[in-house]
C-alpha cells in the first residue's frame, strides 16, 4: 500500500485516482453488543465513529463495564481528525470520558448528544478541556480528507444520526443505531430521500448495525407505545400510574407526560439518570411539557394517588434504581400499594430477565398491578427489523458491505439477509475487533490487524481488572477460600504455631468444626511430611499443603475451594 | 379444630360428617419456579405431591441446586402414607434422592417417571430401598384416609397425570403440570372428560399450574414441531443435522428420529441425561424406533454428514454440556462446521438466556448454520396457556382455588384468570410456602404455619452453604481479598514479621505494587497505633487493620475487597 502520500493533514483532497486505500477497522462493536467504535483511516488521516461502552457479563463479577481498547488510537493521536458520535446513548459515548482523557481530538455530535455527554464528562478531569462542536442534521464536517454528513434516523433517542462519509476511494455510509419509524413522535422521519440520493450517487461500502437482524418484519412505531399507554390510563383512572422506562428515550418520556396531562395528572421524575435527561432534555428543546404538569417527588403527598404519574428509572430490574427501591420498599418518597399501577416500557435486556422478574415478583408480593412488555405492547425496539434494514440496503446499494453492531448471530443473520438482497458473499465482510479492511475504488479485502480489546473498568481502576483476577473472582464465588496460616522453624523442623484455618464461603465453620479439624490436621501432616522429606523450600511447602488439602477438600465435599496457604519461618 | 379422632392412619374413612379440617401445605413451587412439593394432611394422615428440586439463582453463587426443606416431613414420618409424583421432572423428583434418605415412605409414580427416579436413586446410597410403586392412569391408590385417582396430562415428559384426591371433606385436585394437547405424539390426549365427570361431582379446592398464566391463547401441540422440523430436513438434505432438546421430552425426541428415519439419515445420541432417557425410553416402551436408525456416536464417521441427525443435551447452553462442547470445539466425537446445521429445540429458560446467546454465537462463528426458538417454531411450552387453564376451571368449577406453581407474578396472574371466570376473591387463595390453608366442605382459610425454606445442595453437602457463606461468596466475587499477615509481640509492642499482604481477585498485583505497598504501610500503622494506645486484644488489632484497610482502599480504587487479617501473637 503506497501510504504517506500527503503530508498535512488538512490538505484538500484531490478527487484524481486515489493511490491508497481506506482502511477499515472496528475497534468495538463486532461480535458483540455494545462498546461501539469504528475507525477510519486514509493516509494521515483518521476520523473515529462513536467510542461506547459495553457491559459486563456473568464471566466478570464485580466489573462496572468494558471500553474499548484504544492503544491503536494513542499510537495515532496525530492523525486523528475529529470523533463523531451518532447518538447519546452509553454504548455510543459511554467510554469517551476515558479515551478522552488521552486524546485531545474533537468530538463532533448533535446538541442533545453533547447535552448528554457533558453531563458525563462533568464528572471526570480533564488537564485540557474536551473540544466539543455540535452538528446537526444536513451538516457536512471536513476532517482531513475525509467529510462527514450528519443525517437523521429514528431511534430510541432523539437527536440520532448516522453519517454518509465522503472518502478519497468512495462514499461510505455508517447507520449507527436506526429505525424507521413512519409517524415519528417528533415528527422527523428518518431522512430517507437523501439516503436514496446518496445511493443514487453511489455507495461504496455500507456499516450497517445487525441487532434486530434476526427478527422480521419491521419494528412497531414509537407512536404504538402511545396508544397503548393512552388505553392503559383509560382503564386505570382510579390508580396511581408509575412508569419505568429508558432515561434516554425522551419520545417515550414525552408520551407519557402528554398522556398524564390528558388524564390531568400531575408527574413526578424519581432516578437521578432520569432527572438529568428530562432536565437536559427541556433546556435543550427536545421536550415539551405543558405547564403545571411536572412537580416535585416531594410534593407526591398533596395530590391523591389517582392524580398522579411517577416517572422513573429501573426498567432494567437494576438492583440500585428507583423502581427496585419502591419495588423492595426501600425507596424514600414512593410507597407501593394495591392502588399503584406500575407499567414497565422496556423490554429486559438479555441477562437482565431475571432481575427484571424480581422487580415484577416483588411488585405483585405487594398487590401493586403491573404491566409488562410480556404483557401489552408498552415498549417497541429502537432498531430495525429485517424489513427495515433491507430497505436501507435497498436504497444504498452499496458495492461493498460490512455489518457492524451485533453479536455473531446477529452478524451472520445481516450477511444472509443482504445476500437476499443479491449481493454475493464475496462483497460481504464480517468483521471482528482490531481486524483491518483495506477497501479502493473497485476493491475490498481484510489485511492484517490492530491492537483491539476490552478494558474493565472497575471502580476508579480502568484496566487493572485483567483475567488473572478475574479467573480468581469466579474460583473465590464458585467455592470460597481457605486461609491456613502456619509459622514454622525450617532449622528445627517443627510447627511453631498454627496450621491456623480461616475460611471465607466455604462451609459455614460454626456447624463445620470437624471438617475444619481435618483440614488443621491435614496441612500439619502435610508440613512434617516436607520436613521428613527435607523439602524446606517455602514454595514447596505452601504447595504441599495446597495440594494436599485440595484432594482431601474434593473427596470429602466435592468442592475446590481456593487454598491460601500462609507460611511463615522464624 | 378437633385432632386426633383416628388413631389407625390407614382406618377407613368414615363418609359421616367429619369433624376435622384439611391442612393444605406447599413445602415449595409457591413463589418460585421449581421444587414443587405439597402436603395435604387430615388428622392422622399425609400424603405428599411431588418433591423437587430448584435451581440456584444469581445471588447462589456456587450452589448446584436447592432442595425443599422438609422437616415438617421429618417429624410427621409416622403420618405420612406416600409420595405421590406427578411426572418424572427434575423439578418434581429432583429432591427425591436427599428426602428419601430420612423418610421411609412409599413413592407411588407412573412406568417412565419410576423409570428416571431409579436412575437418580442409583447414584445414591440408602440404608434402606426406596419403595418404589409403580401407577398408571386411572389408578386409584388409597392412602390413610385419602383415595388419590393418577388422571392422565399432556406435558412436555410422557407418562404425565395430575390427582384428583378424595379426601374427607371432599374433592381435591392438583394438576401438576400439563397442557392440553389436542393432537399428541403418543395418541393420548389429557383426559378432559374425566376431568369433566369429577367437575360435574364436585370439587372442593383445585390446586391448579400457573407456569404460563401471563400468556394468552392455547400453546401449540407438540406435533407442530414435528412440522417445522420435517421443512427443516427438507430444506437441509445437504447438511448434517445436530439437534439439541430436552432429554426428558421423549416425545420431541421421538419426531427427531421418525423425521431422521423418514429423510434416510442415521441418529447418534450424544450427552449423558440424554443416553439415561432414551436407553429408558426404549426398554420401558415409551419410544418407538424404527431398526438400523440408531447408530453410536463413535460410528458417525462412517457416514457422509447429510445421512446423519445427532440429538444431544445442551438446549439451556450448559456450559458441560455436549452441545456447548461441539460449540467450543471441545467434544471428542462432534467437529462442527460449515456443513452442519444445529437446531436448538428448546427455549432459554429464564435466567439461561446468555448462555444459549454464547453457544448461538461460538457455532456462528464456526459457520455452522444455527436454527432456535427466536427464528422457527422447533419449541412449544409443555404448560397450559391461559385458555388451557381456563378450560381445566370450566371442567372443575372448585369451590376454592389455589394456584401454584409459579413466581408471585404467575400466581397472581393465575387469580385475575380465576376471577375474570366467575370466582370471588374469597374463594380463591394465594399462598406461600409453609403456610397452612384449613379447608372443610364449606370454608377455606388460613391458619398458622410450618417450617418451609430452602435448602442449598453445594457437592456433597446438604445444608452447609447458608446466607453468611453465600454473602462471602458474593462479596468475594465482587472485589476479591486481601489476607493481611503479621506475626507481633504484644508484650515488647512490636511486629516481629510482616505485615504480609496476599491478594487474590482484587487487582493484578505486579501491575499494582505500589499500592500493595501502601497496603502494608497502612496495617503497620494501624497495628503500631495500637499498641501506642494500649490496644494490645488480638480482636481489637484485627479490626482495626481491617478497618483502616477497607476506608484506604474504598478512597484509592471504590472498591472493598474482603479484607481477612491474620495476626499472631508470639
Amino acid at each position: 500500500m503506497a501510504k504517506g502520500k500527503s503530508k498535512n493533514a488538512s490538505s484538500a483532497q484531490t478527487p484524481a485516482a486515489p493511490t491508497s486505500k481506506l482502511k477499515v477497522i472496528s475497534l468495538g462493536g463486532l461480535e458483540e453488543i455494545g462498546k461501539n467504535i469504528t475507525v477510519l483511516e486514509y493516509e494521515n488521516d483518521i476520523i473515529v465513529i462513536d467510542c461506547g461502552m459495553g457491559f459486563p457479563d456473568d464471566e466478570m463479577p464485580g466489573v462496572d463495564f468494558v471500553i474499548p481498547d484504544t492503544t491503536y488510537l494513542e499510537k495515532n493521536e496525530d492523525k486523528i481528525r475529529g470523533i463523531f458520535i451518532t447518538h447519546g446513548h452509553e454504548d455510543h459515548i459511554g467510554a469517551l470520558p476515558y479515551v478522552l482523557r488521552d486524546l485531545h481530538v474533537p468530538v463532533y455530535a448533535t446538541r442533545l448528544t453533547l447535552g448528554i455527554l457533558r453531563n458525563k464528562l462533568s464528572e471526570h478531569s480533564y488537564d485540557h478541556a474536551p473540544e466539543l462542536i455540535e452538528c446537526k442534521a444536513g451538516d457536512k464536517i471536513r476532517a482531513g480528507v475525509f467529510s462527514v454528513e450528519f443525517i437523521h434516523v429514528n431511534h430510541s433517542i432523539a437527536d440520532a444520526c448516522c453519517f454518509a462519509i465522503k472518502t478519497p476511494v468512495g462514499m461510505v455510509v455508517h447507520t449507527g443505531d436506526f429505525k424507521i419509524d413512519l409517524t415519528p413522535i417528533d415528527g422527523a422521519m428518518i431522512d430517507l430521500p437523501r439516503l436514496g440520493q446518496i445511493g443514487n450517487e453511489g455507495v461504496l461500502l455500507l456499516m450497517c448495525e445487525s441487532t434486530n437482524a434476526e427478527r422480521p418484519g419491521y419494528s412497531p412505531s414509537e407512536k404504538n407505545v402511545g396508544a397503548s399507554l393512552e388505553d392503559i390510563f383509560f382503564k386505570n383512572k382510579d390508580k396511581r400510574i408509575v412508569i419505568a422506562t429508558f432515561s434516554s428515550n425522551v419520545h417515550r418520556v414525552q408520551q407519557i407526560i402528554d398522556t398524564s396531562a390528558h388524564y390531568n395528572r400531575k408527574v413526578a421524575i424519581t432516578g437521578r439518570s432520569m432527572l438529568n435527561v428530562v432536565s437536559a432534555s427541556l433546556e435543550l428543546g427536545y421536550m415539551n411539557v405543558p405547564e403545571n404538569v411536572l412537580i416535585d417527588i416531594n410534593d407526591i403527598k398533596k395530590y391523591n394517588p389517582e392524580q398522579l404519574t411517577i416517572i422513573t428509572t429501573g426498567s432494567q430490574g437494576e438492583p440500585m434504581s428507583a423502581l427496585s427501591r419502591m419495588a423492595f420498599a426501600e425507596h424514600d418518597k414512593v410507597e407501593l400499594g394495591p392502588r399503584d399501577l406500575v407499567v414497565i416500557s422496556a423490554s429486559p435486556i438479555p441477562g437482565n430477565e431475571k432481575l427484571v422478574g424480581k422487580v415484577i415478583n416483588e411488585l405483585c408480593k405487594k398487590r401493586v398491578s403491573v404491566i409488562h412488555s410480556g404483557v401489552a405492547d408498552v415498549h417497541v425496539s429502537g432498531h430495525a427489523n429485517q424489513e427495515e434494514i433491507k430497505m436501507m440496503h435497498a436504497l444504498l446499494r452499496p458495492k461493498f458491505f460490512m455489518p457492524i453492531h451485533g453479536e455473531n448471530r446477529h452478524l451472520e443473520a445481516h450477511k444472509a439477509l443482504a445476500e437476499s438482497m443479491g449481493m454475493s458473499p464475496d462483497q460481504i465482510f464480517v468483521s471482528e475487533i482490531g481486524r483491518v479492511l483495506e477497501v479502493d475504488k473497485t476493491t475490498a479485502k481484510f489485511n492484517g490487524t490492530v491492537p483491539a480489546g476490552r478494558v474493565l473498568v472497575d471502580g476508579y481502576g480502568v484496566g487493572d481488572v485483567g483475567n488473572i483476577v478475574l479467573r480468581d473472582r469466579r474460583h473465590l464465588a464458585q467455592d470460597g477460600l481457605i486461609v491456613v496460616v502456619a509459622t514454622i522453624d525450617t532449622i528445627e523442623r517443627t510447627i511453631i504455631s498454627g496450621p491456623d484455618v480461616v475460611s471465607r464461603g466455604f462451609v459455614y465453620v460454626r456447624e463445620a468444626e470437624e471438617l475444619m479439624e481435618e483440614v488443621r490436621a491435614i496441612a500439619s501432616e502435610a508440613i512434617q511430611e516436607c520436613f521428613e522429606s527435607d523439602m524446606l523450600d517455602w514454595n514447596h511447602i505452601k504447595s504441599a499443603v495446597k495440594d494436599d488439602l485440595t484432594k482431601f477438600l474434593y473427596a470429602k465435599t466435592k468442592r475446590k475451594p481456593m487454598i491460601l496457604p500462609v507460611v511463615m519461618n522464624v
